[in-house]
């Protein structure tokens, strides 16, 4: 039995619930994505778990096969992987946004998106030491960026300084054990975010900012302290060779700690601009010498979390040309388990992500049932019916003809 | 992101199989939960686990969030505590029944369903110490009573003396394990059942009952002894402030346990004859206080449980008028989650709770499908699928946005 490739593309957020009675699924013009679901089987699929409100790390985790309710360490040591820093165990990575703060308070979480001088702000604030414990900060995609804290004594039971919503202070960080490590932890942190305020107030980088009309990037929100995770690689675990194409550091974070390699993509961003056709050719490009090729894309959740429907539906259609077309057009279908999913729902209507299952879609040697749309609703009466998240990763193993025999 | 209200209506026993080629949810006129069914999105539901047939208590524990494989301790505890009755940790409750016996065979299991002097049969069997161990017994709804012992060494691994059908004696009980606790309760249990014989044989209520014409409760059938459960409140679990609207007293000791308020309701019997009119009013009453208000209707059990098809369809036809008709027209659906189900199947065929999976629609921010009638058969072809009961509180939650996020 011949193996087939597994071609995984998961398009961020991309679920969705009723806007005027419709999500943006059932809006878009997305042949190429209608093909993959009338030449398919169908079905709806919960991420990580009926009822959980998945984030992308824990479900891609889930989508990879590890259970996330075992493995998973918070977001900072992901985000930090993901940047290709090296994390040893007992240190502390946390997840920070460089944002605006006014009289005391937050008033733009993502420093207006722009990321100029942020790398800048960055290198500025590394290298110093609170209480004996060495601060490195790194910026990550778009206005993202990751804390290191290297030292001995350390624990990732600690509360965010990031509040997650605006017009209110940055948050104290508290420990959440009454551990003298998870105590000394939360302090070192209130330390910096702190002195961080003080050297970013007038900075030359944000006085050119302002003078450019941006918002300052004046002060530096945590969240997500974690430890680096200890998961099995899949090559261990089901023996693929995976690769991750995404321009988004927690993802390629999840993957590099699945042992998939994360190649940079010319011109992916993250944001509903990226250039996502690079990310189809680069996937055609090293198509041969993977066993799992995991397309992710940004731009829907993006869209989403800013509760714009028709930037989202503008994105699935980008998506389905520049992405979904160029792949159908180039890989021979009898070679290939194709997949098309999303790592969870994030509707327009609440703008953070929900519980609600995915659409998903498999094309190869399959029940190809009468579903002939790919939208939620649609997919919902698929011969899938609902399937769990964690076990994807063993269904495309079995056909792609790669899954071992459990008994005789 | 406001919050929504959670409006949790669920008819005991509803769910069925064919009798003469339809269920009786597809044999009644019920415009108003066809309308939740059509306006909302529906599946069927596996309230403990597929193939799992469970009682109530198991079902509305699962229902709320409860494995009941890991916190179920037997029935008792809980009828105990729907009665308001405080048990410490080491005391046994056990639900029991007043029924008629004759010439050593039980005759009714349920004493005809005849209540009078119920209560003063429980007085005159409360108060006396056998080997050291205090008797309780309480007249609970209907025919229904619990019986407490209080005392050192004793244990809830012992079997039931109610053999749960007719035309046979009263079971002897023995210890389900080898230990001295349960050989002592399960000894305690046997001297209390003839005692009990004894002293009701020649009762005044009981003579007075012949002469209305009514069954004698000459007998206690004793069954599901159990210790008190431990589990996290609702507020604890899910920050949620709970009210149960109930006359089940079962069903308020699950609500009970998970910290939930139980009022009484005026008029409402657990019965087909019930006024459960009054529950609709009682749920609007107390609306503007609680995020859960669970209101629970017992009759299409009983009608079930009495292989009563026409009487199930009836009580059907009563819950939408009564209780489903008042409510939607008062409440803003804009605020609420709304959910009809059922705990369980109790299929008019077979007369006892099955494993079916019951029928569910859920209104509010969700993926309105294109199922327009509430039963079994159409629901099963929603766009929820086929859940799990145990997850449908994280659901909820998530659909009245109020779950958590896990990861980032």
């Amino acid at each position: 039995m011949e193996t087939r490739k597994i071609l995984l593309i998961i398009c961020d957020g991309m679920g969705d619930r009723l806007s005027k009675g419709k999500t943006p699924l059932e809006e878009a013009e997305k042949m190429n994505m209608d093909f993959i679901a009338k030449n398919g089987i169908c079905g709806i699929m919960d991420p990580v778990r009926q009822g959980i409100r998945p984030g992308s790390d824990t479900a891609h985790l889930s989508l990879l096969g590890y259970d996330p309710f075992k493995v998973y360490t918070g977001r900072g040591a992901l985000e930090a992987l993901g940047l290709g820093i090296e994390i040893a165990e007992n240190e502390i990575a946390l997840r920070c946004n460089f944002a605006t703060i006014k009289n005391g308070k937050i008033i733009d979480r993502r420093a207006g998106r722009e990321e100029y001088g942020l790398e800048e702000i960055a290198a500025q604030l590394s290298g110093m030491k609170i209480d004996g414990v060495e601060i490195e900060l790194h910026k990550a995609s778009g206005h993202r960026g990751v804390l290191i804290l290297r030292g001995e004594g350390l624990s990732a039971k600690i509360s965010d300084s990031d509040p997650e919503k605006e017009n209110v202070p940055i948050q104290e960080v508290k420990a959440l054990m009454p551990s003298k490590e998870a105590k000394k932890t939360a302090g070192v942190l209130n330390k910096f975010t702190r002195l961080a305020l003080e050297i970013l107030k007038d900075h030359k980088i944000n006085k050119d900012r302002v003078k450019m009309g941006k918002l300052p990037a004046n002060a530096i929100l945590c969240r997500g302290a974690g430890t680096k995770p200890e998961i099995p690689s899949l090559e261990e675990k089901y023996g693929l060779k995976g690769i991750c194409i995404s321009a988004t550091t927690l993802i390629k974070g999840v993957c590099r700690a699945a042992g998939m390699d994360t190649p940079p993509v010319e011109g992916a961003t993250g944001h509903i601009d990226s250039n996502i056709k690079e990310k189809a050719k680069l996937a055609l490009k090293v198509f041969d010498r993977y066993d799992l090729i995991l397309l992710h894309i940004k731009g829907t959740d993006e869209a989403s979390h800013d509760g714009n429907f028709d930037a989202k539906v503008k994105m699935i259609e980008r998506i389905d040309k520049e992405v979904v077309e160029i792949l159908l057009n180039k890989i021979n279908l009898d070679e290939v388990t194709l997949v098309l999913t999303s790592d969870h729902s994030t509707p327009i209507s609440i703008r953070q992500h929900s519980a609600d299952p995915v659409p998903i879609a498999i094309i190869g040697d399959v029940r190809v049932d009468q579903v002939k749309k790919f939208t939620e609703r649609e997919c919902a009466k698929g011969g899938l019916n609902r399937i769990h998240g964690m076990y994807l990763m063993d269904m495309l193993l079995d056909l792609s003809n790669r899954a071992k025999l459990f008994g005789a």
